[in-house]
């Protein structure tokens, strides 16, 4: 058991926000990779080189927080794996950082928007999150906070390279921005493969909700650049930023093209799926994914009122197997964890509406 | 558009009674085939003939009405298509009688516990309804009313084979007993298959709810003994009671099981059905037999509050395709049917919960 503030609450504090386009895009995320000049890349490394890193970096975000505001150490060794996979479910860290990494550390801002990974496949990954389509947003607080540690940790840097990566898909600006995005209407309409084919085309990357290698659930998709070499990163976020906005604009058509063609099915489908959640014992997490995809949808078409786009946000991390294990504070398996799911969907989404 | 007393409610009054074992039987049935002495049966009588048969009943009925108390004769060519087959829907006529009779009638007590159809395959057929397991009683009351009209009706009768019919199989006694059943939990064993081939072992017939090659919906079963000939009238109900009874015991074991090994999947469909019933907007009528019968099972297991039973055996009838013609008074295809039925489902779920 822990007392971390991050096994609080489902959702981040940053997340209670509303950014624009938030009907679509859930939240956008900007990455900084970097790595000590000094050290090897955390794959290469010992566990004496490793600890050195972890506590340069820690000791650098203590000397940084006047600039930063308050920030959380926390190590990964002291957490249990719940709490570990807890962290994952509330994307403040990778499966990697979890599972893989040695003298693995997060060092989390209060209202988790910055979460600066140490040890990962980078010395430090610097991460920012905010709500809606933010990308811009995210990636100039990434940066601010990039300068403000380059003072206090001497980065690896190439003139001709740019910052050195562990993998060489990093090399560069060491720059991945990307969008959570909840495309129901492409995916109902038989369009997204069209879509996300030509995403990939102009250099960016679809991928499931928890990263690399993981699927797509409840219609929501995460998109980023592939391409940090050779490229501003201005050129990064505006070329994110420009398609990502085309594929809002495709989503939003779509939609309309539903309401207008076969509206009274797709409210079907949208109330069943309420009534469903609202009442079932029993729900796996794939049917729970696409379902509150379906009421997303449908409080975004306005046909059902006061449910708080954030209550959703909400379930969607504390549906997750370990979060669930959390918070009810019990081993579970399988047939106990979708019992418990189903529970706690209907009670939030009842309580709601009172 | 008619004015006529039966279309006003889905319910006959009588239904709104409950019987014995009413959780598993929903109604009881007598009927009891009569013809006049003087006339040829309806399949080969003149129009002429058939008109003289229905005044000849109708006229019976007026004087019987002191005994019987007030009947009200309704003339089927006097009907719109639609009150037809929402007398079929009640179950107050035959689909034979609204389809396929000359000079059809229906003599109709106040409460509509009592119909004597005129001119269907026999001359008269006195019908008794009781909710419940009441067989005995709608037996007793058809007998009487039978009685009562004999002083009015020279009925075709022979010493040695007893009341004469138009069909072989009801001569004798031309009476037929049998019961609407409710028996989710047989079917979802899949035991129903084992139990309705031992039904018709012993000489009953099982039927869907709309009588003759109607398909069982909504796993409610119409069970009716076959012979008519060399029992007593006794002994068929007796015969039907018994069996029937047995096969209550049958399906409230196959609850007691389901319940004790499957509670929470069983939970689980039946609080779906009645998430679904509350929210959906499209509903066809075999998915609405099928919700019903899982939300009456969940109110049998006290799993739904505050939901009489009579307001399920209402939705059963009034999601009827005629029925909702009648209510929403417009003509509808298919899918405008299937959106009323949903709607009105919705509606009087939702009411009787406030």
């Amino acid at each position: 058991m822990s007392d971390f503030a991050f096994t609080e609450n489902a959702l981040s504090t940053w997340m209670r926000g509303e950014g624009r386009d938030s009907d679509i895009v859930i939240s956008s995320r900007v990455r900084i990779a970097r790595n000590l000049r000094s050290l090897p890349f955390p794959l290469v490394a010992s566990e004496e080189q490793a600890e050195q890193v972890r506590q340069t970096v820690i000791g650098a975000a203590e000397q940084a927080s006047e600039a930063l505001g308050p920030l959380q150490p926390v190590r990964l060794d002291e957490l249990s794996e719940v709490d570990r996979q807890v962290l994952v479910e509330k994307h403040l860290v990778s499966p990697a950082l979890a599972n893989e990494s040695q003298e693995a550390a997060v060092v989390l801002s209060a209202d988790e928007s910055l979460s600066i990974m140490v040890n990962e496949e980078d010395h430090l990954r610097i991460q920012c999150l905010y709500p809606g389509f933010q990308v811009k947003e995210a990636w100039e607080r990434a940066t601010s906070v990039d300068d403000v540690l380059e003072a206090y940790i001497d980065y690896a840097f190439d003139d001709r390279r740019g910052y050195l990566t562990s993998c060489p898909t990093n090399v560069g600006t060491g720059l991945r921005a990307s969008v959570m995005i909840h495309l129901p209407a492409l995916v109902m309409t038989h369009q997204i493969g069209r879509v996300l084919n030509a995403v990939s085309q102009v250099g960016l990357t679809v991928r499931g909700i928890y990263g690399e290698g993981s699927e797509a659930q409840g219609n929501l998709f995460q998109i980023s650049n592939q391409i940090t070499l050779g490229q501003s990163e201005k050129e990064i976020v505006d070329n994110l930023e420009g398609i990502v906005g085309q594929i809002i604009e495709y989503e939003r058509q779509a939609r309309s093209r539903l309401v207008s063609e076969s509206k009274i099915r797709l409210y079907d489908r949208v109330m069943r799926s309420y009534g469903i959640l609202t009442h079932a014992a029993i729900m796996d997490g794939k049917e729970a994914a696409q379902r509150l995809s379906d009421v997303r949808l449908g409080v975004d078409l306005g046909w059902i009122d006061g449910l708080p786009m954030t209550l959703l946000n909400e379930l969607t991390i504390l549906t997750q197997p370990n979060f669930l294990q959390k918070t009810f504070g019990a081993t579970m398996n399988t047939s106990e964890k979708d019992m418990y799911r189903a529970q706690l969907i209907r009670d939030k989404l009842v309580k709601s509406k009172e």
